[in-house]
C-alpha cells in the first residue's frame, strides 16, 4: 500500500489512523498516494495560528516577511528536481509542471519584489493622502491598513498544487496573517511534498503554514470574523461555501475563483495572411493543451468574425492534429492526461451537453491516437473542437474542464462583445488585433465582465506570457460567475487580506499613529542640523527652517541664460504680464526648487548621502523678482533598508516667500547612512 | 385622509391604486403621509435604468458627471428650508435635520470637488503604475476601472431619510450607474419629496434616479451580475438580503451597513480635570441625543477605565440631566422623538435584555419629564445610561437603537481593545486621549475591528466633526457585525462601483486603450514643437526631442555657488570620491532638470502657460563632469479643464546621458490653452 498524506498541524505532522483513500497516477492509475484527515485537530489548527503563528508573523515588518519569502523561494528552486519528478504523476508534462512549480515559486519571487519596493519596513500600510477635515488644519483624517488577527484559509482545486498553494500563501503572509492549506485530495501528494520542504527550511516562523491532507472537517464551523477563506474550484462548491453561517452572518470573509467560461476573440481587422491570425491559432491551441486545458483560464469559447469561421477552424485542427498526446513520461508527448478518469467522465459529460447546441469540428472524445501510454487505466482524452449554431446558449454555460474549446462566430464587434458577455463574468478574455481602434473598443467592452484583458498582436506576441497565465503583478479573479474575488496583482492582494480604517485625529495624534509626519503636526527643532543625524538618530519631525534669500531679476535672467530656460515668462516682461497666470516675470520653479536646496543643504560630508528624487512638486504662487524665499524641510517618513547600510528619509518641504505664503510643496527623498561617526 | 406617496419609475411619477400604509408623525402621532407600491413595475424601471439612464450617464465624463452633481447640490441647498419643515415630522430637530439635510447635500459637493480633482476628465480610471510584464518591454499591463452597465439599487434605513440617498447615490452617480433607491418607509416622504426636487430640476439625465415608495417587490429577483444592492439597516434584514439567489450564486454585489455596537474608549492618561474627560462625557452624550440616538454610528458602548468610572457616570448624568427631550417643533427642545411608537418599542425590549448584565444608572426607560410633547402619542424616550457588570455578554450583542449607552469598565490597554473587539466589528470607534503612546496602541489595536476610529484630544476638539458623523472623504462601514461593507471614502466609493480589469498589450496598444502614453509606444515627431500646440491640437504621444548639452565642471562649480547648494558630492572631490554612491564630482539634481527645461523649451508665448508641477523625479544615474544629456519630452496625458479655457498636460520626460542611459526620469505638469491662434 502507497504512503498516507500527512497533515501539518501545530507544529507537528499528524497521520491518521485510518487507511485514507488512494490517489492514483492519472497516466498509468497506479496508486500514489493515499489520503485521510480523520481524527485531525483542527480546532487546534486554528489556535496555533491565532496564537503562534498569527503573533510571530505580525511582528516583522513587511520588509522582514519579505526576505522571508524570498529566501523560501530560493529554497524551493533549488529543490525543484524533487517536484517534477513527483509532478508527472498528476499528468502533466514537464512543460505544464512548470507553469505550476516555476509559476508558484515566481510568484514568491514577485512578492517579496513588491513588498519590499513598495511597502514600508514597517507593520501598517497608509493609503491615499491626509484628508484635510477642517479649516483651521488641526482635525484631520487619513486611511490606514492593519492586520487582521485571524487565519487565512485557503481551499484549492487539484489542477495548480504548487502555484496554487503559494500565490495564495504569498500574499497572506505578507499581510502578517497565518495560512492553513487545504489542497484539492487528487494531487495533494504534490502540495504535501511542497509543504514539507518548507517546514524542513524553517525558513517561515512557525505556525505561519499548516495543513490538511484531506477533508477540511469542521474548520470552517469555528473561523470568526478575523480570518478568511480563499476559494479555487467550482461554482457548485462555492455556492456551499456561501452558503456556510459563518460566511452569511459570522462576518468570515470569501474569496472565489470558479467556474469561468474565457473567451478569445479574433478581430475583425485581422485577415488570415496577418500575423494576429496565427498568433490567435496558436494561443487558443496552447491554451486547449497545457495542463490539457485543465485551467480555470483556458479558452473555452473561441469567438471570431463568421467570414472568417471556416479558416479558423482549418487552422485549429491542421495545429491541433499535431499535438501528440499521451503518457507524460514521454518526452515526445506534448499533453498528458487528464487528472484522474473521474475527470474525464466530467469533460465527456460536458461534451455531451455542449453537443445540443454544437457540433464537433475536430476531434473525438471517445478515445483519439495516443503516442504512449494505456487508454483504459490513463485519463487520457484528445483535444475537441467545437461549432456552435446561432445562438446556442450552451457554449456559454457548460464548461468542459478538459482540452475542449466551441468556435462561435460574430458580426461587428458588439455581438463579439455580447457573445463574450453571455459567459456572465469571466476571469480573462484576450483579443488578436493590431488596431488601436478596435482594441480600444473590445477591451473596453469586455472590461466589466472580466478580471484580466489580454491584447495580442505582432509587437508583443514574443515576449507575452498568454491568455492562460495569471501574473503575480495583475489581478486574478473576475466577477459573476468567476467568482467575484480578486487573488494576486501585487501589493492590491495583500490589502485585500488587511482591514483599511480611517484616522481621524490632530496632525499631532495621527503623526503618532502613523509613523509619519502629518502637516500641522510638531516639527522638532534642536541645534543638530538633520542633515548631521544618522537614520538611527534622526526622528520623524526633525526640521531644518532655513535662513532667506531674495531672488532677484537679474537671478532669474542669469538662470534663464544659464540654463537656456529662456521662456518668455522669465524673459519679456511685456509679454510676461499677458500670462493670464503670471501677469509679470517669474522666477523658474527650478530655480525656486534649485535656490531653495541651497537654502538647507548641509555642505560637509555627513549621514546623507545622496537626493535620489521629489515627488509631488506642486508650484502654488509665482515668485516674482524681488521676493524673498525660505524654506522648511521636516522628516517626514524613515524607510530603513534592510539590505543596505542607509535607507530613504522623506522629507516634507515648503517654500514660502516673505508673506508667509507657501510658493512650493514637495518631498525631498534621500539616502541617509544607518549610522554615522559622531560629530566633533 | 393624507397624501399617498407616489414612487418613480421609468420617467414618470407611479401612483399606487390601494390606499397604502399611514405614516405617523414621530411627536404627534398625526398622519403624514401614506405609502404603498403596489402594482409598480420593477422590470420596467430596471430596463429604463439599464437602457436610458446608464447608457446617458456612461456617455458623461467624470468631470460632467461631477458638474451635475454640483449643480444639484446647489439646487437642493437653495429648497432645503422647506425639507427642514417637513423633516420635524421625523422627530427631529433642526440639529438633527441639518445631520440628515446638509450632510446629504455637502456630501453632493465633496464628491462634485473630488470627481473634478482626482478623477480624469474621461470614462474610465487608470489604477496603479505600469506593470513591465517582459524583459524586452514589448509586453506590459496596467488595472483600468470600467463603468459596469448596470444598477445601483439602495435599499435605506429610516433614520436619515436624505442623506442616506444622497451619500449613495453620489458615488454611483460618479461611477456611471443609474440608482434605484428604496427609502426607510417611516419616513419615506422626505425622501420623495427630495426626489420630486430632483426630478423637477432636470440635472440629472433622465433614468439616473428612481424612487420606489414602499415595498421593493420583486425587484431583487430581476437583477443581475452587473447590478449592485447598497443596504442600510438591521443584520436581520441584511442576512435576508444575503440570502436572496441572485447574490449567492447570481454575481450581484451587495455592500451591508448593519447593527453596530460602537464604543468609545476614556485614554488610561486622562484624568478627571483634564480637558479630554470633558471632551469625552461630551461625545458621549452628544452621540445618546443627536437623532434621539437613532444613529448606526452612535456610541452604545462607554469603555473606561475602572478607577474613573465613577466619575464618568457621574458627568453623564450631570450632562444628560440637562437635555430637555420633547416635540421638536419647540425650539427649547434637545432632543425630539424616536421614528414611531414601534421603535420605541424595540428599544425598551433591548433595554429589557441589556439588563440581565447591567443596571441602569441614570433614566427611566418607561418614561421620563419631557419638556413638551403628547407623552402617549408621540414616540418619546429619555436619555438611559447603564452600568454593566464585569464580563457581561449584553453590551456587545444588543443594540438599543435610541438614547442609550452602557458603561464598561476596564484596566490597561489590553482590555480595552478587547472590550471593543468583543462587539465583532463595528463601524467606529473613538478614543479620548492627549498621549502620542497611549493613541497609537489604541487605534492600532482598534483598526482591524472598525472602518473609522477617531482620537478626541484637545488640539482637535474645538474642529472635530465628532464620533458620529461619517464624512464623505473618509470610509464609512466596518467588518464582521457592522456588515462588511465600504462606503465614502471620496474615490474609494467610486471604484468600488466600477470593475478593476488586467490589461496586457503591447505599449502601442496598452496606450490605445487607457489615453494615456506608456513607455516603449511610439512617439508622434513633427515639425510643430509642441508647445506650440493647443490643447486641441496636441495628441497623446506628441513627442520633442531635444539638442544635447555638456555638463562641465564650471557649470556644476558655478550652479553651487549660484544656488548655494554646495554639497560636498558638486564641490569637494576627494571628499565626493568617498561617497558610496557617487564615487566623484557630480552635477546637481536639480542643475540636470534645469538644463533640461533649458534644451526642451519653446521660449515664445504660446499655448502652454505654465509648469505647475513634476511628479515622480527620480535621479536613476549620476551626471558626472563633461557628461552630455539630452531630454525627451512625450504628451502622456491630456485633461481639459471643463470649468477654464485651459487643461493640464503629463509630460514624459526623460533624460539620457552620452551613453543612452537615463539620468532622470520625471513627469512635468503644464497648463495648455484649449485654443491659440494659428502660428505665423
Amino acid at each position: 500500500m502507497s504512503t498516507l498524506l500527512e497533515s501539518y498541524a501545530a507544529g507537528r505532522w499528524f497521520r491518521s489512523a485510518d487507511e485514507g483513500e488512494p490517489l492514483l497516477d492519472a497516466a498509468t492509475g497506479e496508486e500514489v498516494a493515499r489520503i485521510s484527515s480523520r481524527g485531525l485537530d483542527t480546532g487546534a489548527m486554528l489556535r496555533h495560528a491565532r496564537e503562534v503563528g498569527g503573533p510571530a508573523l505580525r511582528a516583522l515588518t513587511f520588509h522582514e516577511r519579505a526576505s522571508a519569502l524570498k529566501a523560501l523561494a530560493k529554497h524551493l528552486l533549488a529543490g525543484k528536481d524533487e517536484f517534477y519528478a513527483l509532478s508527472v504523476r498528476t499528468g502533466a508534462t514537464s512543460r505544464d509542471t512548470a507553469v505550476d512549480v516555476d509559476g508558484g515559486i515566481g510568484t514568491l519571487f514577485s512578492f517579496a519584489g513588491k513588498g519590499t519596493r513598495e511597502l514600508p519596513n514597517d507593520t501598517i500600510v497608509l493609503d491615499g493622502a491626509v484628508e484635510p477635515l477642517s479649516k483651521g488644519g488641526t482635525f484631520v483624517g487619513r486611511h490606514i491598513y492593519t492586520s487582521r488577527p485571524g487565519v487565512a484559509v485557503q481551499i484549492n482545486a487539484f489542477n495548480f498544487p504548487v502555484w496554487g498553494m503559494l500565490e495564495k500563501l504569498a500574499p497572506a503572509f505578507l499581510a502578517g496573517l497565518p495560512t492553513i492549506v487545504k489542497p484539492g485530495s487528487q494531487t495533494a501528494y504534490l502540495t504535501e511534498l511542497v509543504v514539507r520542504r518548507i517546514i524542513e527550511s524553517g525558513l517561515l516562523p512557525d505556525g505561519a503554514l499548516q495543513l490538511i491532507s484531506g477533508s477540511a472537517g469542521s474548520l470552517l464551523d469555528e473561523l470568526t470574523l478575523q480570518d478568511s477563506v480563499a476559494f479555487t474550484g467550482s461554482a457548485h462548491t462555492a455556492g456551499i461555501l456561501r452558503r456556510h453561517p459563518n460566511i452569511l452572518d459570522g462576518g468570515v470573509r470569501l474569496g472565489v475563483e470558479a467556474d469561468s467560461l474565457n473567451c478569445s476573440i479574433l478581430g475583425p481587422d485581422v485577415r488570415s495572411d496577418d500575423p494576429e491570425f496565427d498568433l490567435f491559432i496558436k494561443g487558443v491551441v496552447a491554451e486547449m493543451t497545457v495542463k490539457a486545458g485543465q485551467k480555470c483560464t483556458a479558452i473555452r469559447r473561441v469567438i471570431v468574425p463568421s467570414q472568417i469561421a471556416g479558416q479558423v477552424e482549418d487552422a485549429l485542427a491542421a495545429r491541433l492534429s499535431k499535438i501528440t498526446v499521451g503518457d507524460p513520461r514521454n518526452p515526445d508527448v506534448r499533453m498528458g492526461a487528464l487528472a484522474s478518469l473521474g475527470q474525464r467522465d466530467e469533460v465527456r459529460k460536458a461534451v455531451e451537453s455542449l453537443r445540443a447546441g454544437s457540433e464537433i469540428v475536430f476531434g473525438d472524445p471517445d478515445g483519439g491516437p495516443l503516442l504512449d501510454g494505456d487508454a483504459e487505466r490513463g485519463a487520457f482524452l484528445t483535444p475537441l473542437v467545437l461549432r456552435a449554431r446561432p445562438g446556442a446558449a450552451e457554449p456559454h454555460n457548460v464548461e468542459p474542464f478538459g482540452p475542449v474549446s466551441t468556435v462561435l462566430a460574430y458580426d461587428g464587434i458588439d455581438e463579439a462583445v455580447a457573445l463574450a458577455a453571455r459567459g456572465k463574468g469571466s476571469l480573462v478574455a484576450s483579443v488578436a488585433t493590431h488596431d488601436p481602434d478596435v482594441a480600444r473598443a473590445i477591451v473596453l467592452g469586455l472590461a466589466p465582465w472580466h478580471g484580466r484583458v489580454l491584447v495580442l498582436d505582432r509587437d508583443d506576441a514574443k515576449e507575452s506570457t498568454g491568455h492562460g497565465s495569471p501574473l503575480p503583478t495583475l489581478v486574478h479573479g473576475g466577477p459573476g460567475r468567476a467568482g467575484g474575488g480578486e487573488e494576486l496583482g501585487g501589493i492590491r492582494a495583500v490589502l485585500h487580506h488587511m482591514q483599511r480604517t480611517a484616522v481621524q485625529a490632530s496632525p499631532d495624534l495621527l503623526t503618532a499613529v502613523t509613523g509619519q509626519w502629518t502637516t500641522g503636526a510638531a516639527r522638532r527643532d534642536d541645534d543638530v542640523h538633520p542633515f548631521r543625524k544618522s537614520l538611527a538618530e534622526l526622528r520623524i519631525g526633525d526640521t531644518i527652517r532655513s535662513g532667506q534669500r531674495t531672488v532677484s531679476l537679474a537671478d532669474i535672467e542669469h538662470f534663464a541664460e544659464f540654463t537656456g530656460d529662456t521662456f518668455y515668462a522669465h524673459t519679456d516682461a511685456e509679454a510676461a504680464a499677458r500670462n493670464p497666470l503670471f501677469g509679470g516675470i517669474v522666477a523658474h520653479g527650478y530655480l525656486v526648487v534649485s535656490l531653495a536646496a541651497g537654502l538647507f543643504v548641509e555642505p560637509s560630508p555627513g549621514p546623507v548621502l545622496a537626493n535620489f528624487g521629489v515627488d509631488n512638486l506642486r508650484f502654488l504662487t509665482p515668485v516674482k523678482a524681488d521676493d524673498t524665499i525660505a524654506v522648511t524641510l521636516t522628516v517626514k517618513q524613515i524607510k530603513p533598508r534592510n539590505s543596505a547600510d542607509y535607507g530613504e528619509v522623506r522629507w516634507d518641504a515648503v517654500v514660502t516667500n516673505q508673506d508667509g505664503q507657501p510658493v512650493a510643496t514637495y518631498d525631498v527623498l534621500t539616502l541617509v547612512a544607518k549610522t554615522w561617526p559622531s560629530e566633533g
